[in-house]
């Protein structure tokens, strides 16, 4: 195994150590648990920010915590959810009284976890919502589109939930922004090769090398069609096809385009990935108010990209407009 | 090969053009050119930084240029310099009257092409003057220090260079500045695996399975020390002792602690190296005033990581902290 660790039984310890060692400005770990929060949480007079999930995705979430983002933070063993247990102490760490939203994706472990979590906190009096993240239209079909898995479209939703939370809105008006700008979310990635799981030294899946894979999960989830590698022209055109079709994106509408890497993938490949969606959606008459690169939201070091468009109005661009500052994703 | 590219000839020039198209309110192609520049450049009454070097460790150099970082980049092809034409149109593209100074890494290529405009563009009337970056140990010994590689302290000199030539700092101060900033730059990394060049599929190097190379070059140059993986905690201790013996840094000196992943290598893996650097610089009594972790610097999707120590002063210090605002680097 290539890989830089330790004990392979403390490898999310260790990373939420460094990563609050090197944030110490920002972060602080709650103690004895596996979750984070913003240094100066609970803030005052606002609705505190939730999320979390597995490990294996960094930067997601653990890096979207701070000022115009989440304010707590619960991750996760590699690929797994955060108990019950760690997503309390992370409410109990954002909640200054005007409730909590949570915000994270839709996976069957999490949903159960933070439920459970939820029911706690409200039995002790804390006021909790939660908005799911179901973008990956690969996942289910469109009339079943609340079963869909939530991926990268993730850490602009919760750039939109900091951002409006900062503004002393209300946790039921805060949720019906989060969940309209999760509706508004279509992705859809591609694989070139598995991810190697660090506890085992094993991958998690097998692609046969001169082949790709539509759709497969950021856990190895198989996904719905396997081909022979596409130009990234080829590629681009036929994930932004899926996805226009899905909402669908209209002429006229305005989007946020959003390349993200996996975890082995070259910028120089975004960036030409991100060269065909401007022409494409140009072509579509789509209008791209912003376009986001990066590894957002990784399996490991899985190769391979996904593209998110997110629909906006003058709200949902209003909260993304502003100013944020976490150590995953920072706006000026 | 695993990669989404579409001709192999057409790589950087489509590199670029998603790239401007991106970030299209920050950045501008120089027609005809693989050069960039800032979309306001020339900036009056301010020295120009124009840096360049190969394609394929992206973000650096392209995705440094923006306010408070470069005015103007020349990339080359894929690990090979720009040529000295390029370079010449991103020196015309930043002068504004008040001089440029070229900030690079020292490769022989890029030294022959970036020295040629110097001297062309001086003959042209341009002042022009020169600060190599040559921050890696493990390729010269110390006595020929200037025979040494540049890598990863260069995303944070072309910072300090930026921020510095923003304050309305003439042509000399700022070299001697920027020429500091180097000398007390110090890096060194560990390869684990290969990259394979996406024009040709070949891997640059090999590596057996189970070992990993102390000062593996960012074009797989050869390195000082073949050793079988060793953990995250005893290879960040090796790397850290050479730096340290090399500067060499003492107790009661202020560092910036950088950890670059070189492409495949994940967050996690960068988090608990981290750790260890807090832990280990903490007992050698060298205090860490900020901690930066990223893909600065990479070698395509190589695996591995590099530890750069930059050893800071009161100057040094006030430019580092000064906002920034590139694709690459980001300061509020």
């Amino acid at each position: 195994m290539r890989k830089l660790i330790n004990d392979p039984d403390n490898i999310v310890d260790e990373l939420i150590d460094g990563f609050v060692l090197a944030n110490k400005d920002k972060v602080k770990r709650i103690k004895g648990t596996t979750a984070v929060a913003r240094i100066d949480a609970p803030i005052k007079d606002k609705v505190g920010i939730v999320i979390g999930g597995g490990a294996g995705h960094e930067p997601l979430f653990i890096e979207y915590v701070g000022k115009g983002m989440a304010d707590a933070e619960a991750h996760g063993q590699i690929f797994t959810s955060p108990s019950s247990a760690v997503i309390l102490e992370a409410i109990k760490a954002a909640d200054a009284g005007k409730g909590v939203l949570l915000v994270y994706c839709n996976y069957a472990g999490d949903v159960l976890n933070f439920n459970a979590a939820q029911e706690i906190a409200r039995d002790e009096g804390i006021e909790v919502d939660t908005s799911l993240i179901y973008d990956d239209i690969s996942s289910a079909p469109l009339d079943n589109k609340e079963d869909r898995r939530g991926t990268t479209a993730t850490p602009i939703i919760i750039k939109i939930a900091g951002a409006a939370s900062s503004t002393g809105m209300g946790l039921n008006e805060l949720k019906g922004l989060v969940d309209t700008a999760s509706i508004n979310s279509r992705s859809l990635g591609v694989s070139l090769s598995a991810c190697t799981l660090p506890e085992t030294g094993l991958a998690t899946f097998t692609l046969e090398d001169g082949k790709m894979e539509f759709g497969m999960g950021l856990h190895g989830e198989a996904g719905i069609k396997k081909v022979d590698i596409m130009t990234a022209d080829k590629t681009t055109e036929t994930i932004l096809d899926l996805i226009i079709a899905d909402l669908p994106f209209s002429e006229g509408d305005e989007v946020i385009a959003l390349v993200n890497g996996y975890g082995s993938t070259t910028r120089m490949e975004m960036f030409i990935v991100a060269r065909k969606i401007h022409q494409y959606l140009g072509q579509k008459g789509i209008d791209i108010y912003s376009t986001e690169i990066g590894e957002f939201c990784t399996s490991l070091e899985m190769a391979g990209m996904s593209i998110t468009l997110i629909k906006l109005d003058d709200k949902i661009k209003e909260y993304y407009d502003m100013a944020a500052d976490s150590s995953g994703y920072i706006k000026l």
